[in-house]
């Protein structure tokens, strides 16, 4: 009934935190790890770590920058049964931002990258291996790239030693036989290496396309409570833990999750599944236009932001 | 790029009027007809016929009834470039209520039924038929038939002239496999015939399922716009439309209407995407409880309800 390989990583204060900038307040934090923990989720990433000389931490939240001791804080008391996650985008953090993994309770650290940045991220991924971390790379839009640069890049990778590699769907703009293809794609150049799965909402395919990933032979699937993450959000962890039989999974604590804390944070914060997200989806473009929009008072003008997302442009 | 023999019908007004008893305004009627028409949409379904002995009209709306005059009234003036369809309950409609189709803005009746129905389901289809009307048989809740049922069913339908048979996921509990289980199934038994797919949004899954189905070789899509439709609602028309590359479809006219219409009303009614309808698709079981619930004070309370549908009793 299942398959003893998969495994979750919840990013939900980490692609949430790409919404209010990481703004999630100490309590919000502790109980998002702590049911996370309970449903027995392998992973929790909990947000970027990113130089304070880059990012002002007046403005962002402390989740920007995952500082060991403000993670050891927020969690102190909790056992740390899910392993902790953070990301790391190329150019955005020093090397000495990041402590020994004995030093750190951190078990993970992802390089967020886009193709052309392979030779960085790689160089990233190193040095965070280097310093005892699981590692993982995760291009980022691979859907706007043409298939002979994402074979040269799946190339070096096959010659690095980053244990997984993700496929990622940035906007929103695949279906189940484009995940296919790059899933194919991925376990043929990368043998022995573990693929994950980022799947983004536009289109409500999140889910939908995390199982065709699982058919796929995806292992590492990201998900989020209530789907909360950028724009339209990602696949929703409880619709994931609860589709998954393996027994180590239990729903029933990301439903007490939601039930207390993210139903009414959507209150307040917008995510998921709206008009100007699909928009942008189906034209497989970055959502910053379609979150620019929502914060106008054009919000809900869906037809006048289609005309403007689909006028030809000259080339 | 896409198949010809694809088509399209908009159930927004008959499965959304599941939700508030066909309630809806003429002008919200003809609104929509007007946009799905538009948009190139083949078929649009208005609602239910029904015996006005067994339903009080002072409750219902109109469009639990679809008296052929009431349809030419709210549709006067307008093309009818969209065929117009209406469904039928086993049981809930009598002969009389359905004119000869030389008389009637109709082009289509659908017969709903239960697997157990399937004599009755083909008489009622045959008398339709008769009458000069294309009919299709969605078979309900087949996710709670056993196979051997489903196989003489089908034997049945194979030897009928209904030109289309739907599968039907009325919980939302199915996944892509199950829809590609059903869809061969139905295909290998049905040849010649269309076979149509209808899905419900419990699981996010509505719209992976349909692109599921059409890969598996449905050619009828049901859809609906912004996914109007009891509980966790439908396939959104929306999506469907921007995803198929069909010429003959335009995603504008609906996402006028979503703007103009379904995006307000959806702040009066509910439906869509919510933790108790994900509860009940889960675990294959009508939304009812969860409908129920969302009707009470408890109506958030998702731990208490899926603790009560998850407690085991004693069989």
């Amino acid at each position: 009934m299942y398959r003893e390989s998969i495994q979750i990583l919840d990013c939900t204060i980490r692609d949430g935190g790409l919404i209010n900038k990481w703004q999630f307040s100490d309590k919000l934090v502790r109980e998002t790890y702590k049911r996370v923990a309970q449903a027995g989720i392998d992973y929790m990433e909990i947000g970027y770590k990113a130089s304070q000389s880059q990012f002002d931490p007046k403005e962002y939240g402390k989740w920007r920058f995952c500082k060991d001791d403000d993670v050891k804080k927020v969690l102190d008391g909790i056992e740390l049964t899910s392993k902790l996650a953070c990301m790391v985008d190329i150019g955005r953090v020093e090397k000495e931002d990041i402590l020994p993994v004995a030093d750190s309770p951190f078990s993970m650290i992802r390089v967020a990258c886009y193709l052309r940045d392979m030779d960085k991220a790689i160089q990233l991924s190193d040095m965070c291996m280097n310093k005892g971390y699981e590692t993982t790379i995760n291009i980022m839009a691979v859907s706007t790239n043409l298939e002979k640069d994402l074979d040269e890049g799946l190339e070096q990778l096959s010659k690095s030693s980053v244990s997984c590699v993700y496929v990622v769907d940035s906007f929103g703009s695949m279906y189940s036989e484009d995940i296919t293809w790059l899933a194919k794609k991925y376990k043929a150049a990368l043998p022995g290496k573990t693929i994950g799965i980022h799947c983004h909402n536009n289109r409500q395919l999140a889910f939908g396309n995390t199982i065709q990933a699982i058919i796929d032979g995806c292992d590492m699937l990201d998900a989020s409570a209530y789907g909360i993450g950028r724009g339209a959000g990602n696949c929703c962890l409880e619709l994931l833990t609860d589709f998954l039989k393996n027994p180590k999974y239990d729903v029933r604590p990301i439903l007490q999750l939601i039930e207390e804390n993210y139903r009414p944070l959507r209150e307040e914060i917008e995510w998921g599944y709206l008009i100007p997200y699909m928009i942008t989806g189906g034209l497989n473009e970055h959502p910053r236009p379609a979150i620019h929009m929502r914060g106008t008072e054009d919000r809900n003008k869906f037809v006048k932001f289609y005309d403007q997302m689909t006028t030809p442009e000259s080339n």
